[in-house]
């Protein structure tokens, strides 16, 4: 268990700079990050639109970025953080995997999830589909499960469930490896999700015209829809919900970057990480 | 009179940033910025806190951000704009002096004003207090005026109105300089001034408990109020009041940067320059 001032979740271009603004402050501060920061960055051949450093490649940008928090001595932890919880004292409990984190404040720097919403999804989350196999799969123990995976967690998570389902099918997306899979999970290769369908509770999941009969859907994606993450976060239009001051409507817990709204952009996001981390510092001196 | 898509006011990192961003986007684009663009950076010793440029010196920054602009071949014209109307074909007459610009649309990047508002200022705006006077200096023909200057140009304007009124009284802070001042302009040595006053209309400047009786009272600083610049603005504690968008109370006018409020800094300035930018030219699509 690690006690910080400010956890700040995701280490893309918006959490990076919240980290680097807090820690100017001095505060204690960590970035919880995936195993990849700014995987995004990664993938652009040519940013031309960041002032100060035009013409650059997405991996040299990205390059530029981690040095900085680096020199600027902030410590990057390559965790998926997977569910935050108040803890009572008037600050949070970040639980990541099986490692713990307390903090006063928090940063949500998650980014916005590329893949679109299953239709059904938002109808069943909590009524079937769910997002973490560790915590729900005793649920369906001798049951059939669909998991949909887009991130290596959701390999990982198939076989968990293979132990204690009836049938677990894998349903891989984004041009996932299944490299690793135990043999016990069926890989559907129909191609694409239609829906998830259910009469109040999940029953089936829809490929390609075709009913596949399940009792629960595991979904697994890059980013995590916040509310899922942080329970109670008011969420718009799959946007967290800010104010000018980049607080959420949860009392110190901040949002910065694409996870806060369009334009989908590095300016924004760097700038706003700022805003948000400078008034996260604010709110713990009070 | 050149015709642009989008006028941007004011070359700070803001206002820098804006003209990027809209220029990528095939906009015809021209900045409008004073004697020398981002003042503030040029002071700054080290800025340690924009992503991806660790430990760097401000004026280093500023070149990094002059070149940005300077490689996205956007016109910086070296100008004070002085006024903004509404043309009366949905965009704006802008004037610099004796140049004018029309333009679709407008970002506002023109920072925040370091000085404090004089006691008095707000009340005697347009009743005996002025920021222009080959605008209103015929008004004081023969009458008694005091020049409060943080700038060249309020030493320019001394002489101008030397020339017409009867009296005219320096008061120079910030350390400017006098040089080029007429003998005919009587400076004022005490120091720090206390306010306006009046009955209705100026009457006189108190300064160290003293009362100057004057007609009229011209003020230069680095920045114009923005609503003394675009008349009808909504500014609020001296900020300009902006939606999510960045849009203003007027449409087609963008504002970014320290001017839309605290905090001052460079990323946060930089990305709302993106964003304000970009909504502008969704503006200009519809
Ligand atoms: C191909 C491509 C090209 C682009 N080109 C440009 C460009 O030229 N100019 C421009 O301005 N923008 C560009 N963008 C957009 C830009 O990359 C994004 O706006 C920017 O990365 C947003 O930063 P962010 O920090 O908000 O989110 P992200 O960069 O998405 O970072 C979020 C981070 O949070 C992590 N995360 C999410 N959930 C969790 C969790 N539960 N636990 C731990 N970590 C988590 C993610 O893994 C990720 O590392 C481009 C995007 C793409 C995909
Ligand atoms: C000494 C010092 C150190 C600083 N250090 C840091 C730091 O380390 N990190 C950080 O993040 N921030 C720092 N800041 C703050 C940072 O400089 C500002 O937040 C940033 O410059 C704001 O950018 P801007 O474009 O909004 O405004 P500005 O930089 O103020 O630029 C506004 C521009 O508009 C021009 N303008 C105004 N009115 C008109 C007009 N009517 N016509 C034409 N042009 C006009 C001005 O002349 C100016 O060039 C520092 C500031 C100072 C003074």
């Amino acid at each position: 268990m690690e006690r910080l001032d400010i956890a700040i979740i995701g280490c893309g271009p918006a959490g990076l700079s919240a980290a680097v603004n807090a820690g100017i402050r001095k505060r204690s501060v960590a970035l919880l990050g995936g195993e990849l920061c700014a995987p995004k960055l990664q993938q652009s051949t040519l940013v031309n639109n960041y002032l100060g450093l035009p013409e650059i490649n997405g991996r040299e940008l990205r390059d530029k970025f981690l040095d900085h928090a680096r020199k600027a001595g902030i410590p990057v932890h390559q965790v998926r953080v997977t569910s935050v919880q108040e803890n009572g004292e008037g600050g949070f409990t970040v639980s990541a995997g099986a490692k713990l984190f307390e903090a006063r404040a928090l940063v949500l720097a998650t980014g916005v999830t590329v893949q679109n919403l299953i239709k059904g999804e938002k109808e069943y989350a909590g009524k079937g589909v769910g997002y973490c196999a560790t915590c729900d799969g005793p649920l369906y123990r001798g049951k059939n499960v669909a998991v949909i995976a887009y991130t290596r967690e959701g390999i990982e998570d198939a076989n968990f469930l293979a132990e204690i389902c009836s049938r677990v099918y894998l349903i891989a997306g984004g041009g996932l490896s299944t490299e690793g899979l135990k043999p016990e999970v069926e890989v559907i290769e129909a191609g694409s999700v239609q829906g998830i369908t259910g009469n109040g509770f999940v029953s089936g999941v829809k490929i390609e015209g075709k009913n596949l009969p399940v009792d629960g859907v595991f979904i697994y994606r890059e980013t995590y829809l916040p509310d899922r993450l942080v329970p109670g976060l008011t969420v718009i239009d799959n946007h967290i919900q800010v104010d000018r001051a980049f607080a959420t409507n949860i009392k110190g817990i901040y949002a910065a970057g694409d996870c806060t709204g369009k334009p989908y952009q590095l300016a924004k996001a760097v700038g706003e990480g700022q805003i948000a981390a400078l008034n996260a510092v604010k709110f713990l001196e009070r």
